[in-house]
């Protein structure tokens, strides 16, 4: 009997399903199709690189993005376009420069300030230089030998990972940490070997915990930390002089949000991101241009199909992802001050590369419910969904329950532009990039369609 | 008592097998660790883009490319390199370029010759243009439309499809076939829009079928061909003139060959290779010194990591894919007249972006034991093992039973550079290509170690 009632229920329920399913993929073939052809957001990237490069946080660029960016929505024709204030601490690199000093010559390093770096007199710091290859290392020295001195992290990023991220994570705490724990043994400065697995010329920067009476601290290319490495072999006792102007600000900034209406459930949102400040010395073009002009192509690709989205989409391009993560934390108090009810966010902070794979952090169930939808993307070449973290500047949801989501794309050539002056426009593909923005709208057009309820 | 043989037998193997399997498992991390840390092939493509560009079988640098490369396979140390001679037509282009007419005004065109184009006398030929989306169409339209005119091919390759092969199979008919057809009818020229999903001003060439009285037959960029149908549009009678300076020849040329000599079964030979000739207007960075760079890294890397392999490896750097596909011809006209024992075959000649899949083409069986290396490679990377063809150059082959590979990497950006002068050095990054030739050696270990036996 009660197989029956199953077969009276499946032949009711199934050519629903049956066509939904293939109203899914009609629709998710309309995304690809319309994003692959039209150039709009790449000409805007463009135009963001080319307008607003070095847009940190309080920086005169910063305030450019915002309005390049808030115009560019209000023209795609979002229902609402909206800047959310907040004010933040920020830093501002003037200039950094340093050479090594061997038998009285001066020898230029590329480097660059990491954020955010003490400054030094004019003339800059002078002092030999310890190297060592992790924290510990600097820990087990101790002050004796560290009073003084500058501290070089020279452990590199693992170039034979086949996971580029796995290679910086490994590497990365020697930049976050590095300076201010040289600092607590006495160090008068920091220098980190770049974190990339690619020898280069170019610097990388990147943020470093340091509070109070901060030293300079600086990232050195990894050509040149091989070069002062083998300098050091030969000449122990040389010097580096380390040159930065930067202050410390207080900054009253925005993030940039437009809201695409729901037609059933506009006061749920799901919101979609990147970030829109960039370190100073680069187009920031892959971080995370990319992952703004691939956020806002989910908004114009809903309206321009005609999609009808349930809940409202809503686009937030985040400022200062990079130094103190407060866009970030600040949507989150807004949210809450508002009991602002968002269903679902999505990052795109990862680079612009061809699509790859969705991390989902939510319950397992829910988790479970989307890798449902994998199928539906397999052929646009997202081969998993995977448990994992959504992104830094959508992180602070969590805590109120909020899925998250990230969007990650082919990781192998990241690492050769991630907070360097090579990141720049002309290193995005085109196809690349739109790619996952078809993907990032598809997933959300699936979440919308068929909901998350456990 | 059969399953007691069984697990008799099975105790005794076991162990075995769990050994040759992490054997392999650390001989192929040895392989990516190797590949990924030296920058020997990657430099050695710079130099072959620099100093051979536009390496058309019979040009001078198609010469300096063969003794460039010679050279370099016997600086790594490989037991024997020589060169395999054979005698090929050719088609040399000295030079190329087609102007609009319109109201008596000149308008530049970015176009290049399609090889073998016919020449035109030196003022160039000018005709009226009968614009067409498929080869069908100028059967359809017939003599009285088209004797006279310039056939403009001009159906796009659909940038919508993920499959950016597919999207160029799909089009390139009016490319290979165009030119000829179009003279059937008596036409006294071609003009094919270039065979990439890209928007863009660089002419994209290649061969067609064309002979005996040849007509000339060029490609103009996707960008010009967009420009020259709106202006056909508003003058119906614009002409266009073409000037072609090309010239066919006989060539006494070489494939490029080097072996690795192996343990067990000398006589017996795994063939990898890629073409060394490039269309004349390009480095033929990713098309293909890639593919030829990767084969020279198989044997390096067997060598220096000493992965004593059982078989010879036998590298081909097959002179003229692009033209008339004389060098893989030659090739197997060689192993035939000289009873050589080729046991597997390999190619890479798409692109040398990040490792996506193998094609296996061989009996069922072959193709189902290759697959079973699969989770070897997986974790670099290479998702898939399919059955599919091999290459054009390893082609010729099949005839003799050989197992047959072809190596795909990424194909997304392909089409921004395939047969144009995009095609340079820079846009090939160091960790993609390497990725792809550990992926080949680590096929090429597998296949040799555990056999391909039936």
């Amino acid at each position: 009997m009660k197989s029956l009632v199953h077969i009276i229920l499946l032949s009711f329920f199934l050519p629903n399903i049956a066509t939904a399913q293939e109203e899914s993929k009609s629709s998710i073939k309309k995304l690809y199709d319309n994003a692959l052809t039209t150039r709009k957001a790449y000409n805007q990237l463009g135009l963001l690189c080319e307008e607003a490069p070095g847009r940190l946080i309080g920086t005169p660029n910063s305030f450019i993005a915002v309005d390049l960016m808030k115009r560019y929505l209000e023209d795609l024709g979002a229902d609402t376009v909206f800047l959310q204030p907040f004010s933040s601490p920020a830093w501002i690199c003037h200039s950094a420069s340093a050479t090594m000093i061997v038998d009285g010559k001066e020898i230029h390093l590329n480097i660059d300030a990491l954020g955010p770096s003490g400054s030094t007199p004019k003339k800059g710091i002078s002092a030999k230089i310890i190297e060592v290859m992790s924290l510990d290392e600097v820990r087990e020295l101790g002050r004796e030998k560290i009073e003084g001195k500058i501290v070089f992290y020279n452990r590199p990023a693992n170039p034979s990972y086949f996971n580029t991220f796995r290679a910086y994570s490994e590497a990365v705490d020697q930049r976050y940490w590095g300076p201010s724990v040289a600092k607590e043994f006495g160090a008068v400065g920091s220098i980190t070997r770049s974190a990339t697995n690619n020898l280069t010329d170019f610097p990388h920067t990147g943020s470093c915990e340091l509070k109070g009476d901060k030293i300079p601290a600086i990232a050195v290319s990894t050509n040149d930390a091989e070069k002062l490495s083998a300098a050091l072999k030969n000449h122990p006792h040389l010097k580096v002089n380390i040159k930065i102007d930067a202050e410390d600000i207080i900054t009253n900034t925005y993030n940039v949000i437009a809201d695409l209406k729901g037609s059933e459930k506009p006061d749920e949102y799901i919101v979609v991101g990147g970030h829109l400040d960039s370190w100073h010395n680069t187009e920031g073009a892959h971080d995370d241009g990319v992952g703004c002009l691939q956020s806002t192509e989910v908004l114009r690709l809903f309206k321009n199909l005609e999609l009808k989205n349930k809940r409202s989409i809503r686009v937030i391009l985040f400022m200062d992802e990079e130094l103190y993560q407060a866009g970030g934390n600040s949507y989150a108090a807004y949210s809450k001050e508002n009991e602002i009810k968002n269903y679902f966010a999505m990052e795109s902070d990862a680079g612009g590369f061809t699509p790859r794979f969705f991390t989902i952090g939510a319950t397992d169930s829910i988790v479970a419910k989307i890798q449902e939808y994998k199928h539906f993307l397999q052929p646009y070449g997202i081969k998993n969904i995977i448990a994992g973290g959504g992104g830094v500047d959508i992180g602070p949801l969590k805590e109120f329950g909020v899925p998250l989501s990230g969007y990650r794309s082919d990781w192998q050539r990241y690492f050769d532009m991630h907070h360097c002056a090579n990141d720049t426009f002309d290193k995005v593909n085109f196809r690349e990039m739109q790619l996952g923005s078809a993907a990032m709208a598809s997933l959300i057009y699936l979440i919308d369609q068929f909901d998350l309820a456990e």
